[in-house]
């Protein structure tokens, strides 16, 4: 296991104390139990937008706290939950007196865990909403999940859902608009390796060198199947066509396309998919409003990318160029 | 060799397509001769800020194309110089009548080539400055270099001369600040693993699984030694000592300090070296002023990360803060 780590036991709080010293102006960070919060919380009379989850999918989701998108971050270990109390902490952090908005992806474990935070803030009077991101269109069940997996329409809730918030949207507004984000996105990943967890030291899975797992989740959990590794744009055609099929996008449509590096992937690479996934755009009359390239929701040093399309109208993309400061979306 | 990649001979033409089509509102792209420039060029009046090099380096260089920052990038194959004749025609698409400044990485080939096209710019009456970038602490001559390599300041040299030259400087202003940039930047790296050039289809150097190369080049070239692999903190150690030591920095100086990922290393993990480095720097009464953490001058999916210390004054933090507006920098 080649890692620039010092002890696989504390990776992820060496980590957070990286951003505490990098972003004092932006965040501030919690240990023990750990969470990220604006340096300005808690803001009076906003909803405050609050997500978490395993680490391991860097900058998610602590790259994705301040001004215009989350409130508050819950990094679990890698890989693995953040627990309940944990969220509360964190939620007692920002809570401005308007309600919490809760952004969970669709894992066994995040939901329960969110789950019983959210039932414990309504005992304490605090009013929460959900918002379930359930948009791989890769496989119903998984080893984590019951239904599907929540993988970059997530990044794209967060964006929209936090500049709502900050225009001073109320919870129900703000929850409505998430659960439209979650109900028009929808995305595939592809695998070409394997990551390490720190902790157990050895690849999760074995993909032999000219093989691919098309439809891979963000923990290295199976897709649809194995294949022969193929050509980006072969590549780019199955993922985008099984998402264009599962809405379906149709002729006409807007969306905002996310081509996200799962860690190990050059730039580079993702530009070329991108490249590819315009063209079938525009074969299909489907116009790409945004973009946004690069590594947002990653599987520690996995090689592959996932495709995401989130279908638009002038609400959704007025929400999306709304400025946001964050340590990993700055506009 | 596991790539999302079509053809290993067009991979540069095909990422610069994707390009094109995921940013039409900041660059245009030009194929044969491949460059990029800003929508907007030429700006008139002003100076043009031009780099270029080989590609494989994502973001740099097209990445920095835009406001406050880069006028023209001049991609090359794949760790491979761009031509003169590509340099020119970049030159000429985006010259204002005001000069040209070229930023040039200290490889041989670049250092050639980017020297033939001022020469024949100044023969035709276009003013031209050069600002070399030859930073990297770890070796003074190596496979591609006479002298030391240039690596990670010349991300801020970019940053900060398109700063200057979007504020109206002169072409002798902002050559005289990028020699500044560059005399008083330092940088050094390791590289965990190697990359494989599409074109080659195997690794550049094998590295075993329990060793590092200390001072690597952003090609893989080698750096000082081989050593076995150790923690974050005593790589963090190696690299910082050794660039503290050579400018030197001293008590009460203030940096820009850049942790760069190689293309194949985990956000997390470039997080954890940045907490060493702050460590590092409060004990030496160095103050980091600002901060660059992520993937911002690669070696195609390299494992591995690189330090960079830039001694800054308020006139450099000055223009380091102006606005820019870029694919991979924006503020």
């Amino acid at each position: 296991m080649k890692k620039l780590i010092n002890n696989p036991a504390i990776v992820v709080e060496e980590a957070l104390s990286g951003m505490a010293h990098a972003y004092p102006h932006l965040l501030r960070v919690n240990f023990c139990p750990n969470y990220i919060v604006r340096a300005d919380a808690p803001r009076r009379g906003k909803v405050a937008v609050i997500a978490g989850g395993g680490s391991g999918h860097e900058p998610m989701h602590g790259g994705f706290v301040g001004l215009g998108m989350l409130d508050a971050a819950c990094p679990g270990p890698i890989f693995t939950s953040p627990s309940p109390d944990q969220i509360l902490a964190a939620a007692a952090a920002v809570d401005g007196g308007a309600g919490l908005l809760f952004i969970v992806k669709n894992y066994t474990g995040d939901v329960l865990n969110f789950a019983i935070a959210a039932e414990e803030c309504q005992l304490a009077g605090v009013p929460v909403q959900t918002v379930l991101i359930h948009d791989d269109v890769a496989v119903e069940d998984s080893l984590y999940t019951a239904g599907r997996r929540g993988v970059g329409v997530t990044v794209l809730a967060e964006k929209i859902c936090g500049a709502a918030a900050e225009a001073g949207a109320s919870l129900e507004e703000v929850a409505a608009i998430g659960r439209k984000v979650s109900e028009q996105g929808r995305s595939m990943g592809v695998a070409l390796t394997s990551c390490i967890v720190p902790a157990v030291g050895r690849p999760t899975f074995v993909l032999p060198d000219d093989e691919m797992e098309i439809g891979i989740g963000i923990h290295g959990e199976p897709g649809r199947r194995r294949a022969p590794l193929q050509s980006a744009d072969a590549i780019t055609d199955i993922l985008a066509t099984t998402i264009f099929d599962d809405l379906p996008f149709t002729r006409g449509s807007r969306v905002i396309a996310l081509v996200n590096g799962m860690g190990g992937t050059p730039l580079m690479e993702l530009y070329i998919i991108f490249r590819r996934l315009a063209e079938l755009c525009e074969e299909r009359d489907i116009t790409i409003s945004r973009n946004l390239i690069g590594n947002y929701i990653t599987a520690l040093e996995m090689a592959g990318c996932s495709l995401t399309l989130l279908a638009v109208d002038d609400e959704l993309l007025h929400w999306w160029d709304a400025p946001v400061h964050t340590p990993a979306l700055r506009w």
